[in-house]
């Protein structure tokens, strides 16, 4: 047995530090975390992957530890992955100080993990891929991505979750703006947290009147709640949300295309790895000056070197 | 002579109306546009391709402008590719109204355009990279790519980029955050525009400062330059670390370096694409389902399959 097979003996037993240890593998994108993925994959695809979005100061954090206290009520094992794409370099910083909340409950079953690549822009929806996959293989029932705001990354990552939930604030200027940016087209359950302060009925009409606008999903009419994550109110909503989001899914079918798109998703990532290595492949080669130079100047076209490139690739194996 | 061929010949006589088209066949990252790439890429490398980074409000736009102006008066064509990745939904509108300034010297040899692709992550670093390709093939000495922030898009964007610039402006409080956001480690020069304003000097040395720290660039101190784009001033002593950043290069042979790296690019996107091309191709043949439900239930690997699908690709071609 190799040593990632090991460890996802362990991970699947749903032992905390192999857990952890796996996702630092995959975090660096290694070899041994892509056979770690491969090894988890056919195990998971019993969580439900909820993705959590929202501008910061809107109370996503403490909206998230609500719902993983409740989710821990219900007896839940929940996973909980912060993805912070703005910041390509400041790797782990966003949970540093983040969990106050002392309940002991929270010490059981519920595994937290900030995630942060500095490589190539696809690695971080890469490595949330492969995050998603570890926790959902080692039995966890739930699994939050937490993430920033509504830039592309954001935007990519959210398409690996089940149930995308967009939560906004009353009184910050750029709420409008955020859903304006594309946000609205992936939500499909909205949150206007701090619900207690001013306007915010104002925001849940703005959101209503933009989604009646937009509409493209008939099939799911998409709830708008509020809550006051700070007080818990309304937290209960959210969740029942999320269940009947969920059944949802699957009465649909959806949930098994999902299931059949991941799978997709990951015979791409091998593609892609197979290119990836046939380029480094050919960077060591004698000739690879030589054939730089030549598509370079025009004389060989970089399709046809390319091809090459693979074949040698796929002979020498 | 195939439809791309032809206009690649168009572009090369500079034409607009060609250089518009097949920036709008790059953008949509079709097969036509990547021919057009093909055909471009041996007459790239001779233009001086600028990168402008900084947060909105400080003043970017009115600078790219003034700078524009100036090259202008030296008789050098300008290309300005403004790309705006944390808006996948909005593409074109960064333009939309922006410029504002109506010297008749602008009309001549300065071309504008946004860039957004609503489709993959990397497709928006790809497009730049093949606008830029196609912009440089069309004669322009100077090419410009504007970006807002420092997300992992825009980090990864500038590395297209021979100069990156970071503009900063005084009271903007988030500056030094952005610098540490990783920033720093991008800028060749920096600038600090509105420099009339109070705390130019504050904001001068906090960069000095962090420089000092973070030095890891020994044979190019990056010069800190105060503007007031608004007014003009300054602006000449910008176009001046720009070229001489640009003889830094080429003396120091990176020049090269960075045309063999845009070369590696370019055959790193054909074996993207001989990766996608054979994904593609699996998905409609019909074992499609088979292949998959092996992967999802364990029964094959992933990376097995991934060989298997481009093997077929190869024979089939």
């Amino acid at each position: 047995m190799t040593e990632p097979q090991s460890l996802a003996e362990q991970i699947q037993a749903g032992e905390k530090r192999p857990i952890a240890r796996g996702l630092t593998w995959i975090e660096r994108d290694s070899s041994k975390g892509k056979e770690l993925i491969q090894a988890l994959f056919p195990n998971a695809g019993r969580a439900h992957i909820v993705g959590i979005t929202g501008a910061p100061g809107v109370g996503k954090s403490t909206l998230v530890n609500r719902l993983a206290l409740t989710f821990r009520q219900n007896r839940l094992r929940v996973g909980i992955l912060a993805v912070d794409p703005s910041s390509p370099f400041s790797g782990g910083a966003i949970l540093g100080d983040r969990i106050r909340m002392q309940d002991s409950v929270m010490d059981e079953g519920v595994f937290m993990r900030s995630l942060a690549t500095r490589g190539h822009l696809g690695g971080l929806s890469r490595a949330t891929f492969g995050a998603v996959t570890l926790l959902d293989a080692a039995g966890f029932d739930i699994i939050v991505i937490e993430t920033v705001g509504a830039g592309q990354s954001e935007v990519e990552i959210m398409q690996l979750a089940h149930s995308t939930m967009v939560v906004l604030a009353p009184g910050l200027g750029d709420d409008i703006q955020a859903i304006k940016a594309g946000i609205l087209e992936i939500g499909q359950i909205f949150v206007v947290n701090k619900a207690d302060r001013e306007g915010a009925d104002h925001t849940v009409r703005a959101i209503r009147g933009m989604l009646t606008l937009g509409m493209k999903r008939p099939d799911w009419l998409p709830p708008i709640l509020k809550t006051v994550a700070e007080g818990g109110q309304g937290i209960e909503d959210v969740v029942a949300a999320l269940e009947k989001h969920r059944d949802h899914l699957k009465q649909s079918g959806r949930l098994d295309r999902i299931r059949q798109g991941q799978t997709a998703h990951l015979i791409q990532l091998a593609l892609e790895d197979l290119a990836s290595g046939a380029l480094n492949a050919a960077k060591e080669s004698d000739d690879w000056d030589t054939l730089l130079e030549g598509v370079r100047s025009g004389e060989r076209d970089a399709q046809a070197v390319a091809r090459e490139i693979m074949r040698r690739r796929m002979t020498w194996d």
